[in-house]
This record gives C-alpha cells, sequence and structure tokens, in this order.
C-alpha cells in the first residue's frame, strides 16, 4: 500500500506492507486526512520522529468487528493500555504507556489503510460531509476547554491566534454560549469565525489589557503566553491551546499576585464535537484552504506550510470529495 | 514616633510624624512585627519602594471605633476601594486601586504606630500568644490555597521549599486533611514541619516525577516551578505561592500535553488562619529565629538574610514577649 513517510525532515512516499490489525483493532481504509500543525512539527523532527504521521481523518472500516464493517469513522488517537489507573479512571487519553496515532509507536492515517483500536472509533452521522468530519479530532480539541474549565453562557472570552486550532476554539465556545472575542492577523481566517457570530479583531499592536475573564492562547508563538497574561483580569484563567516546542519567558509574579490560572489543554472528548458539525454550528468548510491525494503529499505539506493556508486535505488516489 | 526607613538598599530609622488616620481607620500600636521576604526584596529595590515597610503585626488599637479600643489586633493588608466591583464581589484583595500596608502607597508596622481600616482588623484571640499572632498574615496566605484548589482529605501534597511560606503551607494542608510531602534543604526547618505530621525529605538530586495530583512551588527560586511541574502528574496542579520578582523559563509542552493547571495564590483569609492558631495546629514557635526592638532594625534585616534563619521579629521598643 502507499504510505506517507517522513525522515531527516523530508516527505516521502513507500510502499509499506498493508497492516495486520490485532485483537480488538479495526482495519481502516483511508478517506480522507487533515495536515495538523503537529505533523509539520513531525516533519521538523519533532519527539525524533521517523514514519508516517496523521491522526486527522475520517476512513472506512474494512477489517474488525461485523457491525463496523462499511461504516465510515473517524477515530480518537490515543492507544492506551486500558489497564493502568488513568485508564480505569477514563483518562486514558493520559496514559502513561499510550501510543498516539501517527505521533508516537503507531504508524498513522497519512497511508492507503492503517489500524486503531475499535473502542476509539466513531462513527460518522450522514449528515456531515466527509472533509467536514476530518476536522473532528481538532474540533475535539477545542471541546476539551470545556470540559475543563467551567465557561459560563455569557462569559465574555479572547481567543489569541486565527489560526487553525483558534478558529475552531472560538466558535466551540462561542456555539455553547459563551461571547467571544477572536484576536489574529489575517481578515481573511478571522471572517470565517464572524460568520458564525465570534466577534473579530484584525491585532494590532495594542491587546486590552486585563480584560477578560478567560483568555484562550492559540497562536503557537512564543509571545502568547505573556499576551494571554496581561488580557487575563485578576482570579482570570488563561487556557494554553497551542503546544510550543520550545521553552517561553514567564513573568510569574503577576501570575501571583493576580493569582491567574494557567491550564494546559490537549486532546478532547470526540462526541461533542461530531455534534457541533452535525448540528452546523462550525464553519469548517472555509476553513479547507487545498486537497491533495496521498501521492502528493509532498506538495501537500508544502502547501500547508504556505503562509496564510488553513487546511490541507489528503485524500485516497481513487476518491475525492467535493468541500 | 520611632519608623524604619527603607532608601537606596538602606535601612536607616526615623523620627516620623505619628500618623492621623482618616474615617474609619483605627490608629494602631505596634506590638510585635516579623520581616517578611517581600521586605527584603522591598529593601531590594523592589517595585522602586522607598519608605516604612512592615505588613505582618500585632498591635494595639488606641485610635478609632470604642468598641476596637484597647483590642490586640491582626490586620489584613490590602487597603481596597470598596467601591469597584471587586469590592463589591468580596475581592477587594484585587481591588485595582488598593493600597497595601507596607508595600503600596500605605506607611506600613514597623513603626511606632500605623493605621489600617477598621474593616481590616481581627481581634487576636486570648489563647494565642503576640509573637505566634504575627504569623496570621502569611498563614492567611497558606490558607488561601484551600480557597482556590479544592484538596480533597487524604490527597498527597507535595510542597517544595522549608522556608517560612513552605513550612506553613505544609502545616496548613496537613492540618486540614491532606497528606503532605514536604521537599527542602534544610534538616533543622523540615523538622518544624514533621513535628505536627508532615513526611519530609531533604531533598537531593532527584525529585520524584510525575507523583503528586497537588504541587506547591514555595521556594522561590528560579528552578522552583518547572521542579514542580516535574513531579505534579497529568491533569494535577501546581500552586505558585512564591512571588519571583524575575521572569522564569517554562517549558509549556509539558504543560499542554499533560493538561497541568498552574495556579498563583496571594493573601489569604484571617479567619481560618486564626482559628489554626488558636487550635494550636501550626508550629510557629519554632519557627521564630531571633527578636529586635525597632530601634534595632538595621540589625534585624541583617539577621533575616542570613542562611538558615526564619522569622525575625521586631517589637515595639518598650514591649517585648516570650515566643
Amino acid at each position: 500500500m502507499l504510505a506517507v513517510h517522513l525522515e531527516s525532515k523530508k516527505v516521502g512516499l513507500r510502499n509499506a506492507p498493508r497492516p495486520s490489525p490485532k485483537q480488538g483493532f479495526a482495519l481502516i481504509r483511508l478517506l480522507q486526512a487533515g495536515i495538523c500543525n503537529t505533523d509539520i512539527e513531525l516533519l521538523r523532527g519533532y519527539n525524533g520522529f521517523r514514519g508516517t504521521p496523521g491522526h486527522e481523518f475520517v476512513g472506512e472500516v474494512i477489517g474488525g468487528s461485523r457491525p463496523l464493517i462499511g461504516r465510515r469513522v473517524v477515530g480518537e488517537i490515543n492507544i492506551n493500555c486500558s489497564r493502568c489507573s488513568w485508564c480505569r479512571r477514563g483518562l486514558g487519553r493520559h496514559c502513561p504507556h499510550r501510543a498516539v496515532l501517527g505521533i508516537v509507536r503507531h504508524p498513522g492515517a497519512f497511508a492507503e489503510f492503517f489500524s486503531l483500536p475499535e473502542q476509539n472509533l466513531h462513527v460518522v452521522p450522514e449528515g456531515i460531509p466527509i472533509p467536514h468530519a476530518v476536522f473532528v479530532e481538532p474540533l475535539a480539541a477545542a471541546c476539551e476547554i470545556l470540559e475543563q474549565v467551567p465557561i459560563r453562557e455569557g462569559s465574555q472570552v479572547a481567543v489569541l491566534g486565527d489560526g487553525k486550532l483558534g478558529l475552531l476554539v472560538a466558535q466551540v465556545l462561542q456555539a455553547r454560549g459563551a461571547r467571544v472575542h477572536l484576536f489574529g492577523r489575517h481578515r481573511h481566517k478571522l471572517r470565517i469565525a464572524e460568520k458564525q457570530g465570534v466577534a473579530v479583531d484584525v491585532r494590532g499592536t495594542r491587546l486590552p489589557s486585563a480584560a477578560y475573564d478567560y483568555v484562550v492562547e492559540a497562536t503557537g508563538s512564543r509571545d502568547g503566553v505573556s499576551h494571554a497574561l496581561g488580557m487575563v483580569r485578576p482570579r482570570g484563567t488563561v487556557v494554553l491551546k497551542s503546544t510550543l516546542h520550545e521553552a517561553i519567558r514567564l513573568d510569574a509574579a503577576p501570575v501571583v499576585v493576580n493569582e491567574v490560572t494557567l491550564i494546559g489543554s490537549r486532546c478532547g472528548p470526540f462526541a461533542p464535537a461530531l455534534e457541533l458539525l452535525a448540528a452546523g454550528r462550525i464553519n469548517v468548510a472555509d476553513m479547507i484552504s487545498d486537497s491533495f491525494s496521498l501521492a502528493q503529499a509532498p506538495a501537500a505539506f508544502r502547501r500547508a506550510q504556505q503562509k496564510g493556508v488553513l487546511k490541507v486535505l489528503l485524500c485516497d488516489n481513487n476518491h475525492s470529495f467535493p468541500g
């Protein structure tokens, strides 16, 4: 089968053997996948990665338990041990023994076929177009914020960053009743969230000071956290949503004096993400910048790294789907 | 009256006019005060401070409302506007217009007389010796943690740092039902908390990794936060208790990946602190390293900066109190 292969900071293609899933795992045929910023980080050498990336996908189950065969699915990416105390508490996303699809010790979805535990899979409701369902994984990550922080309806929330994650976070929180203010640098990206009722602001040099009870940092930039800390009110909460693979400088005194909470937030629950998509509450259609076949993966990765580009999709060579 | 005066990194003494308290303020005669690390920071130039420091005190009310006259009191240090939204929400400690006793725009307690709003005062119960009551303010700061973080009985908590704040935090959390593990560098300091049932550990080079749901950082050192982040479990909480007046390097990726919460914690409620002292649950007696008269303030500040020293007390020249 055809599989994308990252090695030595290069995107390659390989003819790899089709996986033979273990007991409890499904064999999945790729329909469509999305390139995430983490994939770009893996290409650049994060975590010494070498292999097949890809963790945002929609696929068709072709091997596994009978009720799943032929279903279109998305899948949670953490493959946990299901035995440790974390797994028993329902927090398998933090299982210390976990593998992660396309990131840690488990080949990813940028291949014609791949495998995942059946318990990780969620059937995609009929009404959701396949290219939209590719967004379930990052959308679940956006939903995670509401699992961690009790943002009340009507709360004023600032979201920093108009990249893919910022746009999804802003839309999720707005859909769930918060009054969201999204700060970004690109008018055309901000417009996507604005269509869903989010107040937007092309960031100048001045950001509002001590003005929000909740600020979500989704810029992925080194200065994002200090900007967020400047915008949050005393006793407020800053959610760290972007994974930054470098150390940041943090001025700890205002965190202590103003009793601010910083909370890291990663993967999230798929069910509310699917619900929001099914209800048409999230504008993901406008977030698709381009689409390539698996065989064009090197070009797709180049495109994904261009300025102003949002989601780049990869699809099985024999299929393409309208956005 | 005699007043300590900090200026140009020197501890001096002045003959200052006795304060004339405004309406709603009490005039207080100093009985005993404590030198806090913040006072040392003010001496070193923090916040461009110049004036009379001192915010940990026990005094006798000699001017103000009749029921308070002659009472021995301790006092909350934030002098707020009582009109803004913070004050109306009962969070006057975060009032943006606040002055702070001996720290911001209000002369401190290292003087024969000083003033505070009557609403800030708490009468010291008979059973608490005066030198012990000096600890109410920092003890309230330790109690603040339980106002912010719902630490359940039996939870395992690590406290980093065996300075004054670390010792108080460890004892408060232990007294409130947590199973506290205090990590420090000084056997004689650790012994103080150990007497109250706290498990202690003279810190070697290795600290337990991902082992606690709660870690309180009270070292005041630049590395404290990263050590705390290394010790906390996924989804756990790191409480930042020491105010560090310099930027720290923070590795943000593990905070996000492990969904850790960092929460800054400052001043706290006096009532539970007084209760704990009255119940004899906190060993503060062993934390008193030395005692000086106001006129000996320069020597007292020198002593407070020596290695291994904990609380140094200052008392009115005409009084002294047994520890």
